[in-house]
């Protein structure tokens, strides 16, 4: 599997933690990467051009919402979600199948697919493993995610079980769709499998087996972090990480918070996605060097210092806590913006400086010095006088 | 009054439009301007650098918000507005009498001055015209505006003349305040006087007798738009202009709309404000050259043009109508700062555009091509095929 070309060219020797790079049709991806989530066709608040600054190599879009609106047809006259959206680095999308499960009503989950309501309009839509491949080579997107069956936690043993098979079951068939339209000119797009079995670890492995007899550009760590908390979350990532191949890139879905992000990457996680900094951003938290800031406190009403003394994103070269804390007071969108940008610069700055510690053989170093100063919450308290 | 220098560089032959600049202790405006509107200490989900980039000489912003919250204590700790909001050119701000009469609860008029309840708290507060001068004084305003009496309209002509009268009283007693706030090292901004009377031309005529026995800096022409329609608003216009005089730049208040824009130009104005246009985009409407497009209408989802195919703003740069429709539909906040951006980057431009046509002395045909041109529609109609 060449064309989609991934290279590890640093492995940490403390850690199981990893440099690499890949190569899509629109550039190069360097990893450990967070992408900035731009769910529907737009990181929320944020440009393009913002984004190539705060150094995103790559996104993602979801599927479920642009095939519902404006749909795959516009997206394609327009050009490919690219060229819609202006974005010309990478994009991964995701297959609909999460969104389906959590955003629609009336869901039935049967071997032919999912079916569903659109949440927007009541309209019906079946969403077939094929039909996922299908609509997100449509979109134009780099790399694309099999469709898969999650299931909601707690669940049975045997709940978990049917799900392993049908999620291995589908994965073979957007495989093979993904195969039939090459034949046909397109389907370009890397595509990875899922790994899913909840929380037993056997089952992922058993997920795992029946994933691996296809050629799989890359593999992704699913159902987890819905509420296992993340000791446990970490342990399957560890177990997974061990079995799963290291000449492909490992992503682990949904994640997250920074501590989770270094602490994945210690145990061999490639790749990131996560609503959380920039949900949190619009709401007035942002995470800083220091630990997690509620800027929109009154407390810094006064505070003259940047939200991260450190971080050299546009928010912190020329803005001060008071002023965004009155932003938000205010409930002025500049503040929901700027805490944003703060917010995708500080994940994907910290991704970047993940990766270089373990180009420099130090991730340890690094990881036990970024968690004693996120936990400090120095700098955090108002200033004296305010 | 050389403290504020106001030249004027050229003066259209066929119409009384003036072309002209002045120096504040913030740099250089050059008339016309159309100064954008940065009401709670931001102009609505744009940063102060995209509005430089939008050729933007001054912004306004609004005293009562700012003096309710953060308040003038929290600016001026912050180092005045200036710093608080990142903007290093000028600032208008205004008196805070006009968000008084229309936001606020329980007003009462007296010669004190206007007592109120905060629309936020309901904490009581008393706006003296010293009070206002203060205020804007504390703000590290460049241009400040007197404490004016607004009449709602309709109204009776005891009620506009006992207006009038308060408005010269209140002017004077500000006039003074300033001059007592020079004395001890402050009161360094502009003050202006603005000429109320509403559409009695006899009172107007009147109120600028009583206000010229002080040495304003400039002129506003207040109490017009609200309701009059455009042929009486600039008919006041006209009358406004004939007895303001000519070395000192004229403002008129609030307005507006590029056609008002063009036709108070024609009249001798030099200075506008409105929120018309950011309100307007942020609702999925902006003013091109053809005229108005309400590009969140499902009749532009597949078209590929930019706004306006004239503008050079980031936002005709790089994305579709297709795209904006799409944000706007999704509710993304980037619709909004999108077509914010294109918004203030168009009012900008025209006056800038304005300005040239009086230096080079054809002030009349721009008009009337510019009025041709926004009554065409030409290129509003959704693309072929769409």
């Amino acid at each position: 599997m060449t064309d989609f070309p991934f290279q590890l060219e640093a492995q940490d020797r403390a850690t199981a933690a990893r440099a690499g790079r890949f190569t899509t049709r629109h550039g190069e991806v360097l990893t450990p990467a967070f992408m900035p989530v731009g769910t529907a066709g737009s990181v929320k608040t944020l440009t393009p051009d913002e984004l190539v600054a705060a150094g995103a190599d790559i996104l993602l879009a979801n599927t479920y919402h642009l095939y519902l609106r404006p749909g795959v047809d516009t997206v394609r006259r327009m050009g490919g979600l690219h060229r819609f959206m202006g974005w010309s680095r990478s994009i991964l999308t995701d297959s609909g199948g999460f969104q389906v499960m959590s955003l629609s009503e009336l869901r039935t989950v049967s071997d032919r697919g999912v079916e569903f309501r659109s949440h927007l309009d009541g309209s019906r839509h079946l969403l077939a493993p094929e039909d996922a491949i299908r609509i997100q080579d449509g979109l134009g997107t780099d790399i694309a995610m099999s469709l898969d069956e999650l299931v909601r936690m707690p669940a049975e043993a045997g709940a978990v079980r049917e799900a392993v098979d049908r999620t291995v079951r589908w994965a073979g068939r957007g495989f093979a769709e993904r195969e039939r339209l090459r034949g046909e000119g397109s389907g370009g797009m890397a595509l990875f499998g899922i790994v899913q079995g909840g929380t037993d670890a056997t089952e992922r492995a058993r997920c795992f087996e029946g994933l691996s007899r296809h050629g799989f550009d890359g593999w992704a760590l699913g159902g987890l972090w819905v509420g296992e908390g993340r000791s446990l979350g970490l342990e399957m990532v560890e177990h997974d990480t061990a079995m799963l191949p290291a000449s492909r890139p490992r992503y682990l879905m949904g994640v997250g918070h920074p501590v989770d992000l270094i602490e994945a990457v210690a145990r061999g996680v490639d790749m990131f996605d996560c609503v959380l900094p920039t949900r949190n951003a619009r709401r007035g938290t942002v995470f800083v060097s220091t630990g997690r800031l509620v800027v929109k406190n009154a407390a810094y009403a006064n505070d003259e210092r940047p939200l991260d003394p450190e971080c050299d994103c546009y928010t912190c070269r020329r803005f001060s806590r008071a002023y965004l804390r009155h932003l938000f007071a205010a409930g002025e969108l500049l503040g929901m913006r700027l805490a944003s940008l703060h917010a995708v610069h500080q994940m994907v700055s910290l991704a970047r400086r993940a990766r270089a510690a373990v180009v420099e053989g130090r991730y340890a170093e690094f990881r036990a010095a970024f968690l004693e100063k996120f936990r400090s919450r120095a700098t955090l308290a108002p200033a004296a006088g305010a």
